[in-house]
């Protein structure tokens, strides 16, 4: 019997990796000779990185970088086992937790960092860079990130504008002249979960600038900054944005990703499939086991196991999640090909005691699916 | 496809029948057609006449009785459908929850009130009686059971002794003459999970009393008065109960029971597995299903999935539990013919909100378990 292990992390517990060991424990308990692949997947949100890093025996490597605010923090990113793809988070160097609340404001953040990252994987030779989105604390449409490879943008008196959105609405001149050529030779796979567009109504600032501390009036201006940004991309590097599904995801980062040569937006998981080769694993598995920790009805709005579970309907192999919890409306996932699923929590106890309970929840759980599995039925 | 379903009462937030039922809905999601026989058990513990009752489509009755400090309070008793059987539990009427905690103390609380229980029974004509002697306030060997139903226990002044275990060295003269006719034309079952003796290191009072409120020098003198009772009833009565092995159940209640002429002690969930006909039912059965509120290392001990799943193996049919929580130390239960164990809790929740999900969490993890039997595998 050949088992396909790919579950998600479980957030504050234990990593893609952690998780699908303690899988593997479990059933080996009870089925000592199948032949287990342990793939830990990701969305394109926290713990992609670790993910990748775990899938491709990779290492992770710390940088320092300009955090959303202008200070320097440790960011990381990763890089595969083979050192051809880079992976990168946003949220490691212009996260929403990098800003203390009492500052946060969407006007002054600055994704530079995000652009330093991509700048550390150019010069370790990459041919590919995986970048997830999620998280961030900026709505500068990744103008900060495009200023770190080289991209200028000036305002009337000729000075390159400051950091955040606020000062998109002063650009007048963009110039290409410094842009890091190694660009060129680079592929970017952008994570992106959303169809959000640049601006209005369903645009970066009126669906996210509120949760990273917008105020309503502060929407208004980030929009109207976003919309002029748009305006000069498309007059003067001839690249339209605005219209386009993502552009809005990250506060506009999905727009602004648009201007470097070689970008795709996809969807999270689906990069993660890719990079982890699932589909070839899956073909000739006996079962796919996945999780992730918490399911519910938004688990089918892009998250790993319905991406891992949508893979293995198409060769008929069944699907049992293993979840740290279950929400009430969770039932919807069966409709998206999960066959089965159960929760791990043993005993009531506080949020902490369970995260700690995480492994050995886990292993039991397994161990009793494997029980079950093993029970000779009529 | 036949299924079994014997589960035991979830404590504090369903009926072994809710239990039963929930399992039963869930699975019917997945199995439609299959036969399922919903036989609700307990272990001679709180519940046990509730699930008697459930499982002999009988009829529960209020009866007022006398607390364990002499106060009246509104008991209940449960008869069979058929009205040949009594179902009473010994707590209902003399029970440490009818004791306020500042006022317990086994050296003044009687177990006359399980006598007027029994007394009830006899008047409603019934053929047998089962009798759980769990969670008692007394230390009085029965013997206000044993007065409520005639016996007189006279000290040396010919004056019948008052309540309480204080009272029992006093005992100079026991009298059947006026003992209730009609015990000899009924049986009982006692629910009796312990083999502790009547006296000494092991005996009623050293082992339980503490937990009814005595204070070390009480249980000497609850020692000694049990030892007296046991003499008395040995040199009068000619029935020697102080070797008796249960004779320390329920404050020495297992002893005074002796006294009376149809009596047996038996495991309380073997007092179920018969009155429930549970071996028939496995016997044709394709699977069983059980459960309890709190599955842990302590199961193994009388608890009724431990009994029921005994029964399962004798005919080699497959045993699954489904459980309010699961303790560290459940591990064992798989040696004693538990298959796989699931627990029911979906998410971290205080433990009111958890009982008041247990219907609902109940269905969600039947319906998994049965999805899960229902996947082919190779």
């Amino acid at each position: 019997m050949k088992i396909v292990i790919a579950p998600d992390s479980f957030k504050e517990s234990l990593t893609a990796l952690d998780v699908a060991q303690s899988i593997e424990s479990g059933f080996r308990r009870i089925f000592p000779d199948a032949q287990y692949i342990k793939i830990p997947m990701a969305d394109g949100g926290e713990g992609s990185v670790q993910s990748l890093i775990d899938a491709t025996n990779g290492e992770l490597l710390g940088v320092e970088v300009t955090a959303p605010l202008g200070n320097r923090v440790s960011g990381f990113l990763g890089i595969s086992g083979d050192r051809q793809t880079a992976f990168i988070e946003m949220a490691a160097a212009s996260g929403l937790h990098l800003v203390p609340i009492a500052q946060r404001n969407p006007l002054r953040t600055t994704s530079l960092g995000t652009g330093e990252l991509i700048k550390k994987a150019l010069d370790l030779g990459v041919k590919k860079i995986l970048l997830g989105i999620g998280g961030s604390a900026t709505n500068d449409a990744g103008v900060g990130m495009l200023q770190a490879l080289g991209f200028s943008f000036k305002n009337a008196k000729g000075e390159e504008i400051g950091f955040g959105a606020e000062q998109l609405q002063h650009i007048s001149q963009v110039s290409l002249e410094n842009v890091d050529s190694r660009l060129n030779d680079v592929e970017f796979e952008v994570a992106c979960d959303v169809n959000n567009p640049l601006c209005g109504e369903y645009g970066a600032s009126s669906v996210f600038g509120p949760q990273k501390g917008a105020t309503p009036a502060m929407v208004k201006t980030l929009d109207k900054a976003l919309a002029h940004f748009a305006d000069v991309a498309l007059a003067q590097l001839g690249v339209a944005i605005a219209g386009r599904a993502g552009a809005g995801a990250a506060g506009g980062m999905g727009g602004g990703l648009l201007l470097l040569p070689n970008v795709v937006l996809k969807s999270g998981v689906q990069i993660m499939i890719e990079a982890t080769c699932l589909t070839e694993h899956i073909k000739q598995a006996d079962l796919v086991i996945t999780g992730e920790g918490r399911m519910d009805a938004q688990s089918i709005a892009g998250k790993t196991p319905i991406g891992v579970a949508k893979v293995a309907k198409r060769f008929n192999v069944p699907v049992i999640a293993i979840v740290g919890s279950l929400r009430e409306d969770y039932g919807v996932v069966y409709q998206y090909g999960i066959d089965a699923v159960f929760p791990i929590i043993r005993q009531v106890s506080s949020v902490e005691e369970t995260l700690n309970q995480g492994r050995e929840n886990l292993l039991s759980c397994a161990e009793n699916v494997a029980r079950l599995m093993k029970l000779k039925m009529p």
